[in-house]
């Protein structure tokens, strides 16, 4: 039966966590800093949660450099409850900025960067509820495709003369790491497959899916953004808690959009303006999920050397982990899935392994050296590697030792 | 600095859970059943994972004799994010139900049974996403008070003949425990206050919100209602996760409804179908949470004589606090909010102290002899002792001695 220390844990998510944080959770989860109550057990309006969550704001802010004009919050639903939340929210916005009469006002573009799984997924709800609501009536957005690599299978980023922005888009959607496929937009202005910040039409709302790189390393371009957001069981916490950063102007009433008309009804627990006006704490937050995401970040700070640190650390880890998986392929035993080599995420190392009942052998062999969770999705297959923030250089290290050992050194 | 047993935690929510339990969860934490992870840590897709869902649901299955008709959800967003999705799930399921074209759908009704805060702002939110889409539509819905005690400050809860139901409603919607108020349906069908289910027209959907007052004692006419739900954190688990008990007919593809048109658009999140079809995990559920439920089912089960006793027990302590409250209110020195004895929640038990001054010199005493989280919801003010499943006996002696002591003997 293993101990933590012989087990290497590459879940893709929720994801492994700092040993020292957890046992401080499992403190705090039967006394809570000596009040006799467990953190589980405190209201999450009394004065012990609320330093814990503003804790953890001040934290993410100092850590990613937030600027003052944007509002961090703290909710439930993960990445695909955000998916309806923007275009909710965003709609809403355009619309209290057009205030015509409904029969002058125009259903918006919204432009969809689609670079795998979970963008694509996004793009599917935003048609969805954008569906027309009575026969006789428009749709309430018409959602784009402003790029996308699917014909090529996710193994590439469009270059930049592949986007196509609309200049009245309500806003531009990208997901900044594709957890399933793997791929990553590379931080590099000059990299070709970087994000064209530069194409983004002046006044139009970027939005950025950033669940699976949060606080890996810096965001470019942090301030050309509207909203970025990201469920927290990668690197931030455990999972059932959502983070986002939002600029402080769309935080909307989308109750006041809704009777000027045109938009899609907005459900209170979606609504950015009312969790920004009560502090994360409209309703009953989860507040287990959020302490260990304060703890998390206090370790990242203290123990980590904060995001710089971070970004030197998961560098060296995935320019080690792909190293090792070039010279395998260059022998014909794994095949990478990202083809290129850019755009390759950090977080997410999909591979395949060649060769009948090789995959078998290899995730066997990679079981008994005690590495968990290697098994790829099940949408993609082969092998996946997940290196979030947790991960160690020792952990990388053993995986490839055992790379080079099945592949014959 | 106390530990755990010095402290009566009498909190509202998020509220006290079983000190056993909490000693397994930080084991659990750390090391999951020997896997060398904590629970945090694994897959939500994974064998590990599956069975601990799959454990909560049948166990919550028996312990409350949920029919086989009823499927068993876990999802995220609350209370309040269920008085959304109830609206949305069951108009799309009444529009399916009525696939007459567009132009010939009248709206349905949707009739709301308000006793408290609660109830009143389910019915709010119901008004809000019923707004018309565009001037030019009808609203999606038309929500009716079917009965009201606001006029009395929610001290009782409605007699009989003031229920005023409508045959073609969409659904009915109540909820059995206001926490906040301290007013609860009492069991008994021969009480006067007691829910009146047989006013229910036939073929109406019954919807109740047990949050603060689930697996405290059996459900009564579990088999009338179309939907129970509950957030767990008052007498199931951690704040995070919801409970759904939904008849199957209502599990419905609400993009289909969207297609027939004249529904509002439901966040794929909202969707009970989707989570159903899923197993609870269509996106990552909150794991811990659902960890920590499912070992309070467990504990509840096995030491706590499941229902039955769960029943006995709270009983005793009600009438045992209420008894003792009663006497201190022929005293004059505190006066009961819930003037309706049978209507007095076994769960919230509130008061005011009489006397300028005096509650606050009560709260001063109840904190040194260890009782916590005593102070009345901001919105009614007093006290509020709120008596879960994990408050014992011992606490509501040791409340009841102080309350008599404080009164004068």
């Amino acid at each position: 039966m293993p101990t933590r220390e012989q087990v290497h844990n590459f879940a893709a998510g929720p994801s492994p966590l700092p040993t020292t944080v957890l046992e401080e959770a499992a403190l705090g989860l039967l006394n809570y800093e000596e009040t006799g109550m467990g953190i589980c057990e405190l209201s999450h309006r009394g004065k012990e949660f609320k330093a814990v969550i503003e804790g953890a704001e001040a934290d993410l802010r100092a850590l990613l450099s937030i600027p003052e004009n944007y509002t961090i919050l703290f909710t439930q639903g993960g990445g695909t409850g955000q998916f309806s939340a923007v275009l909710l929210n965003l709609l809403s916005a355009h619309r209290l900025a057009n205030p015509v009469p409904a029969e002058e006002f125009k259903p918006p573009v919204v432009d969809y960067v689609v670079t795998g799984s979970w963008s694509s997924k996004a793009y599917s709800e935003a048609q969805r509820l954008s569906l027309p609501p009575f026969p006789s009536c428009p749709s309430f957005s018409e959602p784009r495709i402003a790029a996308s690599t699917k014909s090529t299978n996710w193994t590439r980023l469009p270059s930049k003369e592949e986007y196509n922005f609309n200049k009245d888009a309500a806003y531009i959607y990208y997901c900044e790491n594709e957890t399933i496929n793997g791929i990553e937009f590379p931080p590099k202005p000059e990299d070709d497959s970087a994000f064209p910040f530069d194409l983004v039409p002046e006044g139009v709302n970027l939005v950025a899916d950033y669940s699976s790189s949060f606080i890996s390393r810096p965001i470019p371009n942090i301030e050309k953004h509207a909203v970025i957001y990201a469920g927290a069981q990668k690197n931030l916490g455990p999972s059932g808690v959502t983070v986002l950063i939002i600029r402080n102007d769309l935080l909307v009433d989308t109750t006041q959009a809704s009777k000027l008309g045109c938009v899609p009804p907005v459900p209170i627990t979606y609504e950015w303006k009312i969790l920004a006006d009560n502090g994360s704490l409209y309703n009953t937050p989860p507040t287990f999920p959020i302490y260990v995401s304060a703890l998390v970040l206090k370790h990242l700070i203290s123990e980590k050397g904060g995001l710089q640190g971070l970004e030197k650390t998961n560098k060296a880890k995935a320019e080690l982990l792909y190293q090792t998986l070039d010279d395998a392929e260059s022998k014909g035993k794994v095949k990478l899935v990202v083809r290129e080599k850019s755009a390759r995420s950090w977080m997410n190392v999909t591979f395949t392994i060649e060769g009948e009942g090789q995959e078998k052998k290899f995730l066997e062999g990679a079981e008994k050296r005690g590495f968990r969770q290697l098994k790829g999705h099940r949408s993609v297959g082969g092998i996946r590697a997940s290196i979030y923030n947790a991960v160690t250089l020792d952990s990388i290290n053993l995986l490839c030792e055992y790379i080079k050992e099945f592949c014959g050194k």
